[in-house]
C-alpha cells in the first residue's frame, strides 16, 4: 500500500534525525523527560510511520487505521514529534510546552485518540498487554463485520515496547495469551538496548527474551534496529505471518548520536545545552536551530501519507456500499463505532422481587445471562474462576483462534493481563467484564487505575466479597480490598445487597463512561430491595423508622444489609427505632446533592455503619460520635458463618453496639 | 543420603495412597477443600519425602533443613497430611478439624516453620517466586558462613507448583531472576495435571511451559508424576544440575483415583461420601475407614526420616566445631538465626538536624549507607530505579552468581516479584528492602499483603510520594497509594517529613516484626524535626501554639509538613495560632493511648488535615467539623510546584481554609 519505495535513503535519515531532535529540544526545553528512547528508536520507528503504518492524520479516528501504541510512555517526546510532524492536531507550541501545565504533551501520553494517542501509558508492561486486547478485539470486529467482498475491519497493533515492558510479569502473561490466541496482526517493535535505568541489562534481564515469546507461540526476529532496509524486512516478513503474534527485536543505541550514547543517564535526563548542541552536530543539524524541521522531511511525510489517506477513502467508499449491501449490519457497525449500546436494553435486566435468597455473584450472573443475548458488544471472562465468579452465560462462546467473535474469554490464572487486556477491548468500544476473587483485585490494580484514567467503561466483577468467603481463609478473605478500591480516582465500586441491587449494579456500569467495580459476595443472601431502587445514588432509605424520627440509623453495604435489617426489627421489638441505609457505593453518594445526603443520613441522629471489611473512611458517615463495625485484622479460616460470628457480625452485637451508642 | 532404595515397591505405593486418602478424608470431613491436588501429586511428593527431603521432624527449624514449599496452596490437605504423616507436631485430631475455626490445620497453609510450614501460600505465583528468594537467601547464607571443611549451609528449596503458579507474571518475573542468579538448588515439581478451574489447559494455557523456563537460564525436564521410579530418576538429575534451577514437568492426572479423575471438579469440591467410598476402594482401602494408615507405612516413614536426622545430628556436631574453628563467625551464626540485629546499631543512625534541605529519598539514602556497613543482614534492592529510590549503598556489592553474598539486588523492572523474593529473603532472616515509585506499590501488593500475614520485617521504600513527582504526570503521580497501603492489616506506613523523621522511620521500620512501607519525597524539604522526634508514636506536635489553647490544628504528614509549619506563621501573623501536628503513620497513633491521642488532638480546637493524597480516612482525625486538605482525582503534568498549586497546596489556600473552618 506504500507509495514509497522499500529502499531508504538521505531523507530517510534526515527525517529520522528530525524525530530525534524534535524530543530532544522538547525534553531540553522542559528541561526533564526522557532523550534516550527517542534516540535509540527513529529509526526503526522511520520506517514503520513512512512505510507501514496505515493511518490518516486528517482523519485520526478512522475506525480501520493501524494502532500505535507507546508501551514505553517514557518515550513521550516522540510520539509527540511523530504526531507533530505527521500532521496530528499538535501544533509546535504545544511540543515546546511538554510536560508544562495543561498542555497535552503530558509527561507521559495521555489516551487521546482524536490526537493519535492510542492508550495512556506509562506504567510499563500495561501497554503492550493492553496491545493484545486491541489486536484480539480487531479480529473480533473483523469476524462481526466483515463480509465476502467488504474488508470493514484489518488493521494491525504496533506496540512500541522497552526491555522494562517485557521485564513486567503483566506483559508475560498477556503475551502468553497473545500466542494462544494467535493474533497475527499483533506486531512487537521491541527496543533491544542493553540498558536499563540501572545499567546494563545484564545486571537483572539475561533470559533469552525471544525464545521465550518463541515458547508463547509467537513469531520471532531480531535486527539491527539503525539498518532501515534491515528493519523494512523484518517487517514484511512480520506482516506475512498471519497465524502468529510477532516481535522483532531491534538492536538499538539508546541515546543514539548523543554523548551519552549507550549509556543508562541518557535514559531520564535531559542533554543539557552541551550535549543537545553535541548531538546536533553529530547528527548533522544546525546547532543553533531548535525545534527544527528541514525542508526535504516535509515531503517525504506527504507521500508517506498517502497510502493511508488513499486507504481510508478507499475504506469510506466501501462503507457506503457495505451500507446497501448489509443495511442491518452497517447499523450495527455504527452503534459500535458509536459505542452505544442498544435502546431499551435496560428492559431485559431480571427482577428479583420476592425470589429465593441468591448470592449476589448469582444473581450478577443471571443478569449476565439476560443482558449477552440483547448486548452484542458484551464481552465476559474470568481469570480461570468463571464457575466462581459466575461470569459466563449460557450461550457462552469462548473467544480462541478459531472463533474470534465469541462472547467470554478465559484469562487463565492471569488477572493483570484480564485488567490490561479489558482496557485494550474497551478502546475498541467492546464492553468487557472481568471476574476474579475479589482478594486479587490487587493482582491487576495497575490496569484498573489505567482504565480509571483513560474513562474506559471496563466492569470487574470481583466475587467472594469478605470473610463471608469462609474456609479459604485469610489469604482469601477480604479485608482492604473493598476500600482500597474506592480510593481509586473515577473508578465507581458498588457493593449490592441483594438482587435487585445487583441489577441496577449492572446498569448503572454499563451507563457509565468510567470503570465499576461490583463487590459480590460467595454465600446467598435475601432478596430485599425493589426492582426501583435507589442504588444509583449510592445510599438511600431502604427501610425507615416506624417513628418520624430515629433513633439509629443503621448503615450498611452488600451482605451486611440483610444483617441491618435484621437488627432493626430486634431493635425495634426493644422500642428502639432505627432506619436501615443500604449504601452500595461511596462514590455514588458522594454525588448527591447535600439535601438528599442529609435527608438519608440525618446530623443530629446517632449512625452505626456496618462492614465487614476495613473501617477506615466510614467515620465521615457516622461522624466521630458514631461506630463502626468493621475488620480491621486479617480474617481466619472456618465456615463462613462462623467467621462472620467470631468477628461481631451478629445481631447480638450489632445490637450491644446500638445501646452502647444510645448510652 | 537416602537409607531407602531407589527402588520403588508396594510400600511406597501404600504410602502415596495413605497420603491422598488422608487428605480426601479431611476434606471429606470439612465439607470443603481441594481434593484434586493431593490425589495427582501423591505419588511424585512421596518420592520426593521419602527419598529426598533433608528434614527432621523432631526440630522442624533445624536451619539447614531443605524446604518444601506448597505453592499451590490449595493443596493444603496433602501438607497436613505429610506433616502429620512424617511426625509434625500436627495431630490427627486437627487433621480432622481441617478448615474449622481456631484448626492450624487452615484452608490455606499458614506460616509456621515449628509445624514445617515454610510460607504461607493460596494466592497463585507467591510461593514459587518466594522460593527464588529463600535459595537466594540459601546461597548467601553459605557463602557467607561455610568455610573449608565447614558446610553449615548446603540445602535444596522444593516448590510443588501448578499451572495456577506459572501462568502468574510474578513467577515469570521470579523464574527470569532464578535463572539469571543460577540457583542450583533451586528445584520446582510442576503439577502439570492440564487442568484448571475452567477445564482444559487448552482453552488459555498453550504456551511450551518448558521451554519457557529453559529462556530463562533453567534446567527442564519432563517425567510421568505417576511413575516414582522415574520421578527419582528426574529429581535426581536435577540435583546434579547445581548451575541452573531446575523445573521438572510431572504429568498427573488431577483427583487420580477417584470417579472424578481428570476434570475441574476435583480440583475445589468435596468428593462427597459415594466418591470418596470409590476412590478408596479403586485404591484398594478400607472403604468404610476415616483417616486410615496402613501399617505398613509407618516403618517405611521411620526409615525415610532416618537420613534427615543423621544429617541434622552430624550438623548440630559440625556447628560445635565451627564455634571452636571460628569463634566469631559463630556469633555471627547465632545472631543471623536469632534474627537480631546487632546491639546499639541505632547509634549509627545519622542526625539531620540542621542540615540542608533535602528529598526523603535522599536522607533515607544516607541511612542506608549508614547502617549497611552495620547491619550485616541488610539487603537492598530496586526494581531497576536504584538511583532514583536512593536504594543503593556507597559500598554496593551487587548479587549475583559469581557473588551471593552481596548487600545489593538489582530486580529489573518486576515489582512484583521484589515484593516475592523480599518474603523469602525474610524467612531466613535476613532483612531485605527494596524500591519502586510509589505509584508502583500497586504492581506488588499481592505481596505486600503475605508479608503482613506472615509478620516479616519486610521494608519497602517507596518513592516520588505524591503529585510532586511532577512532570511526570497523573501514571506516575500517586494519589490513593498510601491510604490504600494503610488499609492493608499488619502493614505500617510511615511518611517522614523530613531526615529525623526519615532516620526514625527506619529505627521503627526495622524494629518491627512485619512490614513497613516508607513513603518518601522526590522532591527536598527543610530539616525541621529533631533527632529525638515523635515520628514512633504517629503522630506528634512539631510546633504548638504560642497561646495555651490553639485557634487550629494543622495536621499533616511528609511533604506538607513544612508547608504546614510555613502556614502556621503566617496565621501567627494574622493573629491565628495555630498548633502543626506531624501525623508519618495513622497506625501508629491509633495504637497510642487515648490521653494521648486526645493531648494531641484536642475534641475541642477545629482541625485541618492536609496531605497530598486521597481525603479518604482523614475525617477520623479532624472530625465531621474539620476539613482536609487533599487530592481526589488524578494529578496533573507540569513542574512539581506548579502542580501542588494547582492542587491548593499553598500557604494562601491553607489559610483560606483555615480563615472558612474558623468562621
Amino acid at each position: 500500500m506504500t507509495t514509497l519505495p522499500a529502499h531508504y535513503d538521505k531523507i530517510d535519515q534526515t527525517l529520522a534525525n528530525t524525530l530525534r531532535l524534535l524530543a530532544v529540544d522538547a525534553v531540553q526545553e522542559a528541561n526533564s523527560g526522557h532523550p534516550g528512547l527517542p534516540l535509540g528508536v527513529a529509526d526503526f520507528v522511520s520506517v514503520l510511520w513512512t512505510r507501514f503504518l496505515k493511518h490518516d492524520p486528517a482523519q485520526p479516528e478512522w475506525p480501520d487505521r493501524d494502532r500505535f501504541v507507546l508501551s514505553a510512555g517514557h518515550g513521550s517526546a516522540l510520539l509527540y514529534s511523530l504526531l507533530h510532524l505527521f500532521g496530528y492536531p499538535l501544533p509546535l507550541d504545544e511540543l515546546k510546552r511538554f510536560r508544562q501545565l495543561g498542555a497535552i504533551t503530558a509527561g507521559h501520553p495521555e489516551y487521546d485518540p482524536a490526537l493519535g494517542i492510542e492508550l495512556t501509558t506509562g506504567p510499563l508492561g500495561q501497554g503492550i498487554s493492553s496491545a493484545v486486547g486491541m489486536a484480539l478485539a480487531e479480529r473480533w470486529l473483523a469476524q462481526r463485520f466483515n463480509r465476502p467482498g467488504f474488508t470493514l475491519v484489518d488493521h494491525t497493533t504496533w506496540v512500541l515496547a522497552s526491555d522494562g515492558d517485557l521485564m513486567e510479569g503483566v506483559s508475560s502473561e498477556a503475551a502468553s495469551l497473545a500466542g494462544h490466541w494467535g493474533l497475527g496482526k499483533l506486531i512487537v517493535l521491541y527496543d533491544d538496548n542493553h540498558i536499563s535505568i540501572d545499567g546494563n541489562t545484564q545486571v537483572s534481564f539475561t533470559e533469552d527474551v525471544l525464545q521465550r515469546f518463541s515458547s508463547y507461540g509467537w513469531h520471532i526476529s531480531r535486527v539491527d534496529g539503525h539498518d532501515m532496509a534491515a528493519v523494512d524486512t523484518a517487517i514484511r516478513t512480520a506482516q506475512a505471518e498471519t497465524q502468529r503474534p510477532s516481535i522483532i527485536a531491534c538492536r538499538t543505541q539508546i541515546g543514539f548520536g548523543s554523548p551519552m550514547v549507550n549509556t543508562a543517564k541518557v535514559h531520564g535526563s535531559p542533554l543539557g545545552p552541551a550535549g543537545v548542541r553535541a548531538t546536533k552536530e553529530a547528527l548533522g543539524f544546525p546547532a543553533d536551530e531548535k525545534f527544527y524541521v528541514p525542508a526535504a522531511v516535509r515531503p517525504r511525510i506527504a507521500q508517506a501519507l498517502r497510502p493511508g489517506a488513499q486507504a481510508r477513502a478507499h475504506w469510506q467508499a466501501q462503507l457506503q456500499a457495505y451500507r446497501q449491501a448489509h443495511p442491518q449490519l452497517a447499523a450495527q457497525w455504527d452503534e459500535q463505532i458509536s459505542g452505544k449500546l442498544p435502546a431499551g436494553w435496560q428492559n431485559s435486566l431480571p427482577d428479583f422481587s420476592n425470589q429465593k435468597p441468591m448470592a449476589t455473584r448469582a444473581t450478577s450472573g443471571q443478569v449476565i445471562a439476560a443482558l449477552t443475548p440483547i448486548l452484542p458488544t458484551l464481552v465476559g471472562g474470568s481469570a480461570d474462576l468463571s464457575g466462581s465468579n459466575k461470569t459466563n452465560p449460557p450461550n457462552q462462546q469462548t473467544i480462541n483462534r478459531q472463533n474470534y467473535h465469541g462472547n467470554y474469554i478465559h484469562y487463565g490464572v492471569r488477572e493483570h493481563a484480564m485488567g490490561a487486556i479489558m482496557n485494550g477491548l474497551a478502546v475498541h468500544n467492546l464492553r468487557p467484564f472481568g471476574g476474579t476473587f475479589l482478594v486479587f483485585s490487587d493482582y491487576l490494580r495497575g490496569a484498573i487505575r489505567l482504565a480509571a484514567l483513560m474513562k474506559l467503561p471496563v466492569i470487574y466483577i470481583f466475587t467472594h466479597d469478605s470473610i463471608g468467603v469462609g474456609e479459604d481463609g485469610p489469604t482469601h478473605q477480604p479485608i482492604e480490598h473493598v476500600t482500597s478500591l474506592r480510593l481509586i480516582p473515577g473508578l465507581v465500586t458498588l457493593r449490592p445487597a441483594d438482587g435487585n441491587e445487583t441489577a441496577k449494579a449492572w446498569q448503572v456500569a454499563l451507563e457509565r463512561q468510567g470503570p465499576t467495580a461490583l463487590i459480590l459476595t460467595r454465600q446467598a443472601l435475601p432478596q430485599m430491595t425493589a426492582k426501583n431502587n435507589g442504588l444509583h445514588r449510592g445510599a438511600y432509605i431502604l427501610q425507615d423508622s416506624a417513628t418520624s424520627r430515629p433513633d439509629i440509623v443503621l448503615i450498611a453495604s452488600g451482605s451486611e444489609v440483610a444483617l441491618a435489617m435484621e437488627a432493626a426489627q430486634t431493635l425495634q421489638a426493644q422500642n428502639i427505632q432505627a432506619r436501615v441505609v443500604s449504601m452500595p457505593s461511596w462514590e455514588l453518594f458522594d454525588a448527591q446533592e447535600a439535601a438528599y445526603r442529609a435527608q438519608v443520613l440525618p446530623a443530629d441522629v446517632p449512625k452505626l455503619a456496618i462492614e465487614a471489611g476495613a473501617g477506615l473512611g466510614w467515620r465521615r458517615y457516622v461522624g466521630l460520635d458514631g461506630a463502626v463495625l468493621s475488620i480491621d485484622s486479617f480474617g481466619a479460616s472456618g465456615p463462613g458463618s462462623a467467621v462472620f460470628a467470631k468477628f461481631g457480625f451478629t445481631v447480638e452485637n450489632i445490637i450491644a453496639m446500638v445501646r452502647q451508642l444510645l448510652a
